[in-house]
């Protein structure tokens, strides 16, 4: 057995049974090891962006990590952007990465880069294999370092020798850590803060997102009048009637300090002190109060549902009956505006959707409105680092194939990793696509306006998508999407029932 | 004068007068000075690889460095893949890095990343200001940097701060280093060599692959009887009709043993000790034999011109007469076939053209018969990632407005960085791009052949592109590059020649 059947052996003995690929030369013996060992579904992406967000998107709703399979430094390079949101949701990832052979590398063929350096800033693990007879045993302890709480993406790069030479050795699925209890003093101290009567906010992230944790924190709540808000940008979200809804830390950082202000205790629960998405002259980029007090009650890393419900149950607060909102009036009508899609998808989105939103200026009224939708999971770009929408709904919709994924994406956004709706058309992927074509880069304009600039020529221009407008019809048609342009919300609202009742991708360009 | 406008003033005092720009929001400023400084031409890409990459095609023809604009870390990481290109083609490049404001980055928001840890791998030359005050020298030694030959990318990474603080000081240009004389000993050794009658084989690769130190070149041949042949992977070579021919170290690894067996004297003018991309089961990584001794006249950061001139004179060998290589009998006919498209190529190409080859598999009988074509200059990928030939065409055809690039391009490469069509159409740029439309991985197969391993359903599935087939022209029409499919050879050609008498950008899906 060469290095490459006990990379893939041992993969599958840890569980992971699910390889999203752009293969290159320097992985051609993973390639034929996939041929050679069954198991292991291969999904091909055609740019290794789509790959890592896809991956990403996976483990966001499988829970447990899909490997990758990316070429030598470059092609890690292409996925770095996605790995960077994924690191950001904690996202459990096995990235398998080939290279050049250990004894090639001294000669400085073209190809070779530095794949260890890209890779350490995005992985939480990292090695680079020495032997054939080692890599089944790193491949184990790069999925257990994966799986570790709150998961991190483990980068195992692998010399082709590694890989073609003989001596492979099996390994088991080693145990994974379970992950640390909260500090029951750390809960004591914020139930102390609670009864205080002074303004709270619970700020709330990570595994707390879940229905559960959530409903919890709404019993805290209840009994406290503390406020509460997820995280600015979140992993996965449990949402939808019949669930407690949350309002997120806003994008904005004018917002957010109004939204933050009179606080006097932050109690963070899988979260991290919220911080302005970016530095402006003159504002600040904690956004809380700067006197208000911090409290961690339970880190990313620790059982942050448990810690959520033992704060519960320490401040005695009652159960709450199953909330019970209304669905909304029905679709949108008329013009196409931000709240009238908000209100076409809380009434057509079908049960246990899956929404990757990648909707940046448009889609930020989207999400408050959709609360009323069917039960439904919001996953969204977590780094910050655009181009991760189609793929991480192309991950989505391989891991639940299940589940309807409504893709919510911005024109400038869905053109950095495009290649994705191949993949969903090769699949037959169960995705409607949305894309918000407002032709420009509309975020930058308000940034440029937060910054105290005012656009001329030359800046309007490089936010200008419109000249030549994109026709992402015809693109998603040149790779096996169909779609259809809506400029109404009639339009729209047809175009997205009728998806949901038909197999495999769809595309709806979305005047806006 | 803040820091942003400073660095745009001293860009253009450094002779810096295009940036090729993916902006993000930690650049407002530098797009606001853009707007406020006059003189700098702005081309906007749709994705970082289509920026660096563009830039790369750009300096090559210019002759001089672009700047790029990037977004912070993952805006770079999206473009490492063609600045690892462009650090094999010596590129001249100024990446202009916009980050985090210089006390937002310790609180670790979303976007944050490791950007110069990122830049390292691929730059000569990394520098983050740290004051507006600076910030225009800093450009001025980033332009210096980027000029010294043979030339290296340079990236300034720009915290926010140090682009809107007040205080921005113009740089004026700073003086470029000579590139140093060749060891006249080595050129004496050389020559002795040359003179001793054993097979000799001359590796000529950097700025000697211009027309006069190539026929420099073929004058020593011609007295000496050595053997001559350019590197594998070129920056870009002056050839065609009237100029003397160069073949180049093939690609496939015994191909390339074959090719320089027998050898036993290796002369380097501006290149490398010829390597194998990858190592392969029992191949060797360095190409001539063991026993062959290596002999280094120039390097590439050295004058090599003026080392293949030098060592032409020492030799005493006598001019030659102007080549009078005839053209072809004319296109190819009848079936696409690789041998047929070389022939069309050699026969319709315009004189002065540029041809950007990223033919990859289908591409390799395409460069000999263009010899005979018209005079044109031919640029490669030089570091092996895929993604590099449509920006590469793109900034080649910024660069010389009064040129027709032949843009020629894989199906599985192209869809790397199809973004760049884009920018095609909005520049109204004169590029014929042709995608040889195989629907496969072609170089995978080989790979997986030379490693030993047969593919099954599995590894062929991996390298199928035509699940479901990719039609290029309605992508290129969705981002408003007219183009037509070819399926026999007098289509293409009809479309080729049609192409060139129209203005902008044409793209031909060339089924193979």
């Amino acid at each position: 057995m060469n290095g490459a059947e006990s990379l893939v052996h041992s993969l599958l003995a840890s569980g992971v049974d699910t390889c999203f690929a752009n293969p290159g030369t320097s992985e051609m013996h993973f390639v034929a090891a996939l041929d050679r060992v069954p198991g292991m579904r291969c999904v091909l992406g055609l740019f290794e962006g789509v790959v890592t967000g896809a991956a990403d998107g996976y483990a966001r709703m499988a829970g447990k990590p899909a490997a990758t399979l990316l070429h030598c430094a470059p092609g890690l390079g292409n996925g770095l952007a996605n790995l960077h949101n994924g690191r950001r949701a904690n996202t459990m990832m096995v990235n398998c990465v080939g290279d050049q052979a250990t004894y090639h590398r001294p000669l400085d063929a073209p190809l070779t880069g530095d794949t260890e350096g890209w890779a350490r800033g995005v992985s939480g693990w990292v090695r680079t294999a020495s032997h054939a007879r080692d890599v089944g045993q790193d491949a184990a302890v790069a999925v257990r370092a994966a799986m570790t709480a709150p998961g991190q993406i483990a980068t195992l790069i692998l010399p082709s020798d590694t890989c073609w030479d003989d001596g492979g050795v099996v390994a088991q699925a080693l145990p994974v850590p379970a992950p640390a209890t909260a500090d029951p003093g750390a809960i004591a101290a914020a139930a102390h803060v609670l009864r205080s009567g002074e303004p709270v906010l619970i700020v709330i992230g990570a595994s707390a997102l879940r229905e559960k944790p959530i409903a919890d924190a709404h019993r805290i709540a209840a009994a406290t009048g503390a406020r509460l808000l997820a995280e600015g940008s979140n992993a996965r979200i449990e949402r939808g009637r019949g669930r407690f809804a949350l309002d997120r830390v806003p994008y904005p950082v004018d917002t957010a300090v109004k939204a933050l202000s009179g606080v006097k205790h932050v109690i963070l629960i899988g979260a991290r002190n919220p911080v302005a998405f970016f530095a402006y002259p003159g504002k600040p980029g904690y956004l809380a109060p700067p006197d208000a007090a911090i409290h961690v009650v339970a880190r990313p890393e620790q059982d942050v549902a448990a810690a959520m419900a033992a704060l519960a149950d320490e401040l005695g607060a009652p159960m709450l009956p199953t909330p019970n909102l209304t669905g909304v009036d029905g679709p949108g009508r008329g013009a196409v505006t931000s709240e009238a899609v908000a209100q076409s998808l809380a009434a057509l989105m079908p049960e246990h959707a899956i929404v990757a939103d990648e909707s940046v200026t448009f889609g930020r009224s989207l999400f408050p409105v959709t609360s009323r939708a069917a039960p439904h999971d919001w996953l969204q770009i977590t780094g910050g680092a655009i181009g991760c929408g189609l793929p991480l709904a192309t991950g989505a919709a391989v891991a639940c194939p299940d589940r309807r994924v409504v893709s919510l994406e911005a024109d400038g956004s869905a053109m950095y990793t495009i290649q994705a709706l191949w993949t969903q058309a090769r699949e037959k992927l169960d995705v409607t696509t949305v894309i918000f074509s407002n032709r420009k880069y509309a975020i930058l304009l308000g940034e440029l306006a937060n910054v105290g600039a005012n656009p001329g020529r030359v800046a309007l221009d490089m936010m200008d998508l419109g000249n030549p407008d994109i026709d992402f019809v015809r693109i998603a048609g040149g790779m096996g999407v169909e779609g259809a342009r809506a400029e109404t919300m009639e339009q729209f609202n047809d175009l997205f029932a009728a998806s949901l009742r038909r197999p495999g991708p769809f595309l709806i360009d979305l005047a806006t």
